[in-house]
């Protein structure tokens, strides 16, 4: 079994290899090759104070590459009161003040594990090359000026991501602190090679803007309906950065996945799942508060997968907005995105191996 | 990171260990300091010929321990008709001729793994440990006689886990094949000391017993509602070992979840979740049959760890007919044994330990 650090995983996946793999699996899924177990989350409150304890995960499958990954992270969370948003922060708990996700792939043939890697490279690339797929199918095809709201990680690669399926002339960078917009985008600028601008204003970022990015770690709404402009595309990496007015203001809206929010199960609260994006007014003590959501208006919208298999179009004229849900990850992305990362490091000679009996076994499970 | 073999764990895992993790479970259950992520399926047909890849998993985490377990198998899975029964069969299919089932311990404090262990020890103990346990509190005090269908690895666990709660003097063994029963109850007998009789029908092995326990893979009903006579407690590992008879017969039943059946995610069904417990006809091709099963009637009945609470009773008079479904495994029992397991081996300088680093990142997943 093959161990692969991000610094291996980082050499090998490329955007090409990684925009690859995922239009193959979201084929594979619209043709029933492939199959998902949607995420859930288990929550421990009670072990920590001011924060809690999250277990993640979900599990995909490809028919045709014979694999299946999991997913997991095991996160201490915490929510932050900011600038009149909330917050959402992993706080690296775990030695070396460090985090921990893992993607474990087994293959369908024998059963066998094959590779268990962290998450974080894959993660990052795969939300980004996800959405930039989107915006292949539904931005206009002259798009050419991208406005990105987030200066973290996730706004790092989706930069390069739509400047691979757009010729995108230029970059507009809004995040609420004036030196980490300014870095990034002197990063990203010399990443991509063309203007990134760092602007003051979520306003100045989306004026003259034909594609909307919003990804940052906000769990209240970050774009304004009034910029999704005639021809606009706008694009999220989580649906609450959508506010419910911009959603309807689109002419065209695709989504991600139908299984809208993660089934929560949370010790206290019996064995009941809740279905909730962020069950934070609950593990917050505020226990009236129902977060058993209903489905948002948007849950019947065509999937990723439609659109990529041809079957529902992703635009019909210049003139529309339209929007994509980057609602929620699922598990085929890991199993993709994973198993062209193994067969890379594979040919590569990367990573370390270590016994695969170690994780077999003679007795009858 | 501790990786700890079968060998190591039946080294450590005495009954007393898995009766005490497994009975501390089920109050912290009760008293909602624990929870479960049910049962969840992901089959991928196609793959092979004949038989079926399946993963499954589920979760459980424990705040006073503050752990949670992953317990995850993957399987090639065949089903056969033998004898009029339909039998499940996992095929060995890894290297060496093995299975894969997993238990991945993690830190409820750090996030980071703990351990790695295959299942197939605790699998078996936990079953019968549970089972046990509900016996304890739900079969007459004077029960002498315990009858048994199967000689199988169930089976062999369930015979020292009752002997542990009730002074049984005899025991009757059933299983088709003569050969088999023959050998199991002699080693049976070897290692509880009392005697083991094999019996030629299952209606001799039930004819003077006090409880009846169905320990077998057969996926259709083992235990005849005749042989529920008042007084008597049955068991089984599986829902489908009862009939719907026998069970209406029952003065009394205990379930060990609501949860009843797992969520099943087949390739080719979109995304959809099929409950079932073996979604059989479906998977080999009579797709007409709809899978999706209502809940059976005994779902209301009391769970498990209100009995052990004492918030239910097990039995209120010598007289009552009593069944304990142990309909499915629940995440928190590999919390509660795999931890157990792990301060064990820890304790005892037992298994193999790798870096933890390598599960770590200090990339943001």
């Amino acid at each position: 079994m093959l161990i692969i650090s991000n610094d291996d995983i980082e050499s090998v996946l490329t955007l090409d290899v990684a925009f690859k793999a995922l239009e193959r699996a979201y084929l594979d899924q619209a043709r029933g090759r492939a199959v998902n177990r949607p995420r859930s989350d288990l929550y421990l409150p009670g072990v920590h104070d001011g924060s809690i304890y999250a277990f993640k995960s979900m599990e995909g499958g490809l028919v045709e590459s014979k694999v299946v990954a999991l997913r997991l992270n095991s996160d201490v969370i915490r929510w932050e009161d900011r600038e009149s948003r909330i917050i959402k922060q992993k706080v690296p708990a775990a030695p070396g003040k460090k985090w921990v996700g893992l993607i474990q792939l087994f293959s369908a043939e024998t059963g066998e594990p094959l590779a268990i890697f962290p998450d974080g490279v894959v993660q990052r690339i795969r939300v980004a090359v996800t959405s930039a797929l989107a915006a292949r199918e539904m931005a206009r095809k002259d798009a050419s000026v991208l406005a990105v709201f987030g200066s973290g990680w996730q706004a790092g690669a989706h930069i390069p991501a739509f400047c691979a399926v757009r010729d995108i002339k230029k970059v507009n960078v809004f995040s609420p602190a004036k030196d980490n917009r300014e870095k990034f985008a002197q990063q990203m600028e010399q990443l991509v090679g063309i203007p990134v601008v760092p602007v003051p204003s979520s306003e100045a970022a989306a004026k003259d803007a034909d594609i909307l990015v919003a990804a940052t770690n906000a769990i209240t709404p970050v774009i304004s309906a009034t910029w999704l402009r005639s021809g606009v595309h706008a694009t999220c990496v989580k649906d609450c950065e959508f506010d419910g007015e911009t959603l309807r203001r689109a002419d065209r809206i695709v989504i991600h996945s139908r299984n809208f929010a993660p089934e929560n199960y949370i010790a206290g609260c019996g064995d009941q799942k809740i279905s909730a994006h962020d069950p934070v007014d609950f593990i917050r003590g505020n226990k009236s508060i129902a977060v058993d959501d209903a489905s948002p208006f948007w849950i019947d919208s065509p999937e990723l997968k439609d659109v990529i298999a041809g079957s529902v179009p992703g635009r019909t004229s210049p003139e529309e907005a339209t929007c994509f849900i980057n609602n929620i990850g699922l598990g085929i992305q890991f199993a993709a995105v994973g198993h062209a990362v193994y067969l890379q490091a594979k040919a590569k000679g990367l990573g370390k191996e270590i016994p695969t009996d170690w994780f077999l076994e003679s007795v009858h499970p």
